[in-house]
């Protein structure tokens, strides 16, 4: 027996999955008119579950449970990466379109850009606790385009627009249901996640400054290639970082781009944007002086020189007690033996709403793990139990003392 | 005393470099409205010159001497590079106008797309001799956008016009006046170099494979990074190139694409741009065996497969030993003790005439050496000189038995 109407959910989600999509998967980068498009289905859908639905002036889309407290906010995020799957951040808030209609005093919130389309991250979930300044709103820009935001913002006509933010003493939590990204629930059998932890991401872009060439007028020992400086640095990390890392630390170089990019001319500069994550602290610490000490070898021995520009650097969350409990009760009430605990290897926006109010995250599987590309899948069965758990869980949460 | 107008033949340089013109230098990539008007302008300068200017179907213009032989071919390519530098290649067509002027029984040719924009590389000097295939023509396409050459030719009005081939037994040679695109010259003091023989550059795709997932829910253990493969092949390849090379070899990564190319995406699929250059085939070959054995060994230990596909392997070419000497007499009368024989690092379209008619090519100063770069340049003295020992060369080697 389930709080939540199930087929209403998925059927949510599947109307959703039309907008901006691509392949079996969607397109729908932040600001872009497909991710507009399903902002403006968004807040129908929260009017028509008797939300009090709006928009602020950084893309948060709001829905405001017009009864008697206490509360709880359910919410992640609508944007997706490039060509990417349909579920990721989608299926957070549909669910809480789901809590909705079936009569739990909630709030629904998807937090704009999670996905880190602009320079900065997180702009919805950190604006909405009051960690967003406007001057960084001027500065940011599109890793992709390098258009700025407050154009971005302006075309998608937001401009002006007040921004939200939470009032903590209106909540009793947050909760954030999430596809997992990887395959430790699938290889275990398992069906449910209820999280520990998030990871914090830190992003860095380097610049290496060389010098631009005629590949084959410039001898070996004249060239200053800023090309090969970035490929000794990013050797020197994969050789570097396993010595430095935590146990479930990962580092990614998301690209490299050569300018010019041309065949036969040596590169001027590359650029590289880098990241690493983990759930403590110290480790991370530890990686970013690892990083910075690399550099600084490098930048002793080779002739081009690198610059080092922190992206952004999160604060990791543990998730809270008390709601890990109502989602380990649930769990085990509708899928016994079936679920675990786990931490989060991906930056969610529940960490930064846990600076505010008590936050915790419900995971399902992913199918073979992928994700962020249009392949990502999760069984209908998963999606449903996924749902139904974290209703009971709520409904737990909320009656417990 | 100099045969040529070095006036006029600077005014004509000057005139060519307001076409595309970007900061000090230009931007015409082949087939580009602005290269298509600097083949317009080319073919009214050679009419002027009393030569019989047409363009063909691969884009070469070239203008024909109306008289009797035994006739000299010059010329170089006017297309640029990218936001690149406004002498090379159209300073050795300019310097064929000069010398047609000066009443010399030239042809000169503007060898279309020496820069290879598109695929396959000097398209225009290896049709001019016969070597490239309408098929070839058919598979080509631009290394920055991708297009067809097939759609680029009908775009510029080329598609369907017949392709000039030389006929060997006009000419008693090639000349070829070009930037030397290093610093030999200038580090020495000396203002002309008569070019002993050009490499051959070999240029290759590698292409990796892996698997797009997210960057944070898959551990390291776990990913399938094609980027990271990448930068270890690389790596390798700085490590072992040094020991097989030759004396003067270089080899270049011009480009570095991962796909999709974000932040928090774990690429599943990398493109690398990779070339080297030598005089000597047993060179070449060693390094291409070496290339091969590196991919095969990180083919072995990497969970990403790397494909290697040969994109253009041309042929080291030596130049005429009569035109040297040709050039060398006039070099000494008219810049006494002020030049040297030298080797080309860059591959030039000579090499390809050469392999037809005897050929053979000058150089001057590069000013620091920088080339493939807008601000790319040499001195007006430096340009008249070069043109004024062409000129003279080229009147020595008609008149010798």
């Amino acid at each position: 027996m389930t709080l939540v109407d199930t087929d209403a959910f998925l059927k949510d989600l599947y109307e959703l999955r039309e907008i901006g999509r691509f392949k079996t998967g969607v397109h729908r980068p932040t600001f872009s008119p497909q991710d507009m498009e399903s902002r403006r289905w968004l807040m129908a859908k929260l009017s028509a579950c008797g939300l009090d639905a709006s928009i602020d002036g950084i893309g948060n889309v709001f829905g405001r449970h017009p009864g008697p407290g206490p509360h709880v906010l359910c919410g992640s995020h609508i944007e997706t990466q490039n060509e990417a799957g349909w579920l990721d951040g989608a299926l957070g808030v549909v669910a809480g379109i789901a809590l909705a209609r079936a009569g739990l005093p909630v709030d629904v919130c998807a937090f704009a850009d999670e996905e880190g389309h602009f320079e900065g991250g997180f702009l919805g979930s950190r604006s909405i606790i009051g960690d967003l300044t406007e001057a960084e709103i001027d500065l940011s820009r599109n890793r992709t385009d390098g258009g700025s935001l407050r154009d971005a913002l302006q075309a998608a006509g937001l401009a002006g627009k007040p921004r939200i933010e939470i009032d903590p003493s209106r909540y009793k939590g947050f909760f954030e249901m999430h596809i997992e990204q990887g395959t430790q629930l699938e290889n275990a059998g398992l069906r449910i996640g209820v999280v520990s932890g998030i990871v914090a991401i830190w992003q860095y872009r380097l610049v290496i400054a060389g010098q631009q060439d005629h590949a084959g007028g410039t001898t070996m020992a004249e060239r200053k290639d800023a090309g090969l400086t970035a490929v000794r640095l990013l050797a020197a990390i994969d050789a570097e970082f396993p010595r430095v890392c935590g146990e479930r630390s990962t580092w990614t170089t998301g690209r490299i781009a050569l300018s010019p990019g041309a065949p036969s001319i040596i590169p001027g500069k590359a650029e590289v944007l880098f990241q690493f994550r983990d759930v403590s602290m110290a480790v991370l610490e530890r990686m970013e002086d690892t990083l910075y000490r690399l550099v600084r070898e490098t930048n002793r021995r080779e002739r081009c020189q690198i610059v080092v520009e922190a992206l952004s650097k999160a604060i990791p969350a543990l998730c809270d007690p008390a709601e890990m409990a109502a989602l380990s009760a649930a769990a085990e009430a509708l899928a016994p033996g079936a679920w675990q605990v786990m931490p989060s290897g991906a930056g969610h926006d529940a960490q930064n709403i846990a600076r505010k109010i008590p936050a915790s995250m419900l995971f399902v599987p992913s199918i073979g793990g992928i994700s962020h590309h249009w392949a990502e899948d999760t069984k209908d069965d998963d999606l449903a139990l996924g749902v139904a758990v974290l209703g009971d869980a709520v409904r737990r949460y909320l009656s417990a003392a």
